[in-house]
């Protein structure tokens, strides 16, 4: 198979990381005899300070015309302590997702058994736990008007929904329901918000399209307790864009670390993959990342904007493979992690990569 | 002491779990040599049902003038599953809130140490948690514009925060976390959001008044994810409204169940004293409910807005008694628990009044 990859790597262990997960891009296309060809684009900090602009037109149109992106992460703590600054790295990201219409956020959470240990949460609360969370990424408080009124004094941003917006993503998500345990659960506000009665009712309305998914609502609140209480109640989850970002945070605790999620956006156009964890300044340039939620990216991309099950298959078994051999970053290790084991990024991607040969 | 307390059960469990609470208040009168009268007031569904409206102007009256209500819950699923009900039960909850001008709402989260099991977090993560939440209650998209647009097919909230609505709050979040551990959380999403922007800049401004008091910025989706990774790096939190709902009932989980978790609401008027937990329909009238929280929110009462504090640390010590000698009721027992040391809602409180006796 041809297939040409833009590699996006951003800000922060952004760069670290999706190094990794080009690399094992490599091997796969070696191993299973595919050609995939590379580029290199700029967003977010990073493209501020070179270009002025946190997703230049170069960038946009190289996504674009790529069969998939493998996507770092945006942020800076500059921007983060600089309420007044204008242009901001999270632009970059909103207006890639709009631009590429990725309105499906799909960000699959389970736990390798061998991270059972590594969570805060009880193993027995963990053991089984399997959610595909389905967050909607183009439309929300993140899209709506926001403005500062009298003299600055006062600021509104617009949480907005249409129909259209939330029947696309809530018919994935009952779809992927079918291919699953058939239980769905949609989070909203309805008792308060008005979007979220809107978006209530159009799940309502699709519903018996699904007779053999079981529906069940939940408001935000309850939702983030009950996921931590008994996150095994959870198969499916759709949810808005605000509530997912929270949510799915939240949710990395049941895989035992964010940086063991990987999260695929998927809509009109080329796909994006990227690790859910962030920039992480803290951490940048110490090669301490953990790369593997990038490699589960790129699980994610091959098999989702590419179609390549087997290959898919291969690389999560080897992210196993390594954690069954007892391989930690940092992250993930615990007290009874030999220090001989707690790898640094790289030595975490020859892990994977000597795995995956 | 000469008191007027307004009971206001609500919906739901409301009235079980108040029935105790004032039980509690009648027996610390007479101990204490104190003189509380009390009268009864609608609101929610059950208001809704007798009156047409979620908040009769009868409750308001008696509200404002009360030294302090003890409040139930109010909800009712028929409104849940019907997102075109004009009048709900929810909206007599924020008319209060607004008209007493009850713009912070407390919410300390403490686990009593025989409950540490009781969590489905490690008890190694949760021992000597301590948070105390500030969440502002009378602004955010809980009262901004809201409407339907293109003939119900879009439907807006607006998410607004007017520079002395943050001020006020912040600075009671700093004044406790002076009296605390002097660390101070806030919680918002500034690098998306003009409202969270507007307030990071207030707590940025008001933050050299207290020296003391160190301060940290965290963006919701990583906050919703360290509450559960490291409760402990936590102490004063003060967050937004919509925010605020969502960390507090996912922060029950750190003191074992929601059934625990008291809140006190207070500002311009009244302050009103609640369980976090809702109505709870699934388990109305079986007699199961957990009264504690109720009994918590009856010492905060005490505490807050009487200056009783001797009173409320009898009501606190008599619940700590109740669960070392074992009982619990179904939400905080466990395997381990002894079927006759699992107690309905009115044996539960039997046993602390007995203890306060
Ligand atoms: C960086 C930020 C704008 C972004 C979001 O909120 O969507 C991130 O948290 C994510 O989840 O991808
Ligand atoms: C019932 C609901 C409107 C309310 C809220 O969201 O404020 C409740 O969840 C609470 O936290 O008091």
């Amino acid at each position: 198979m041809k297939k040409h990859i833009l590699v996006v790597p951003g800000d922060g262990i952004g760069a670290e990381v999706t190094a990794v997960g080009k690399q094992v891009l490599e091997v796969i296309a070696q191993k299973f005899g595919h050609e995939f060809t590379y580029d290199e684009a700029l967003i977010g900090h990073v493209a501020i300070e070179a270009t002025g602009s946190p997703l230049p037109e170069e960038t946009l149109t190289k996504m674009k015309s790529a069969d998939a992106v493998l996507f770092g992460a945006v942020g800076h703590p500059k921007y983060d302590n600089d309420p007044s600054a204008k242009v901001r790295p999270e632009q970059g990201l909103l207006q890639m997702r709009k631009e590429l219409g990725l309105y499906a956020n799909l960000r699959p959470i389970k736990l390798f058994d061998e991270l059972l240990e590594a969570s805060s949460i009880k193993p027995e609360i963990l053991r089984g736990a399997d959610i595909l969370f389905f967050r909607e990424l183009t439309g929300d408080v993140y899209f709506g008007k926001r403005e500062r009124l009298e003299e600055g004094n006062t600021a509104y941003d617009t949480m907005i929904y249409s129909k259209y917006e939330v029947e696309r993503i809530v018919r994935k998500a009952f779809e992927a329901a079918r291919t699953r345990s058939k239980r769905l659960c949609s989070v909203d506000k309805a008792n308060v918000l008005e979007s979220s009665r809107l978006w209530r009712e159009v799940v309502q309305a699709i519903a018996p399209e699904y007779p053999d998914v079981t529906v069940e609502h939940q408001f935000i609140d309850a939702a983030a307790m009950l996921l931590i209480k008994d996150p095994k109640r959870f198969d499916v989850v759709v949810t808005g864009n605000l509530f997912g970002d929270i949510l799915t945070d939240e949710a990395s605790q049941i895989a035992g670390s964010m940086g063991m999620l990987a999260s695929a956006s998927v809509g009109d156009s080329t796909g994006v993959y990227e690790p859910i964890h962030g920039s992480a300044h803290d951490i940048t340039g110490k090669g301490v990342a953990n790369p593997l939620a990038s490699v589960l990216s790129v699980a994610l991309l091959l098999e989702i904007s590419f179609g390549l099950k087997a290959e898919a298959e291969a690389v999560i078994s080897a992210v196993d493979a390594v954690l069954k051999g007892g391989y930690r970053t940092r992250d993930i290790a615990d007290a009874d992690t030999p220090a001989d084991k707690v790898l640094g990024t790289n030595q975490m991607g020859e892990q994977v990569l000597a795995q995956l040969a």
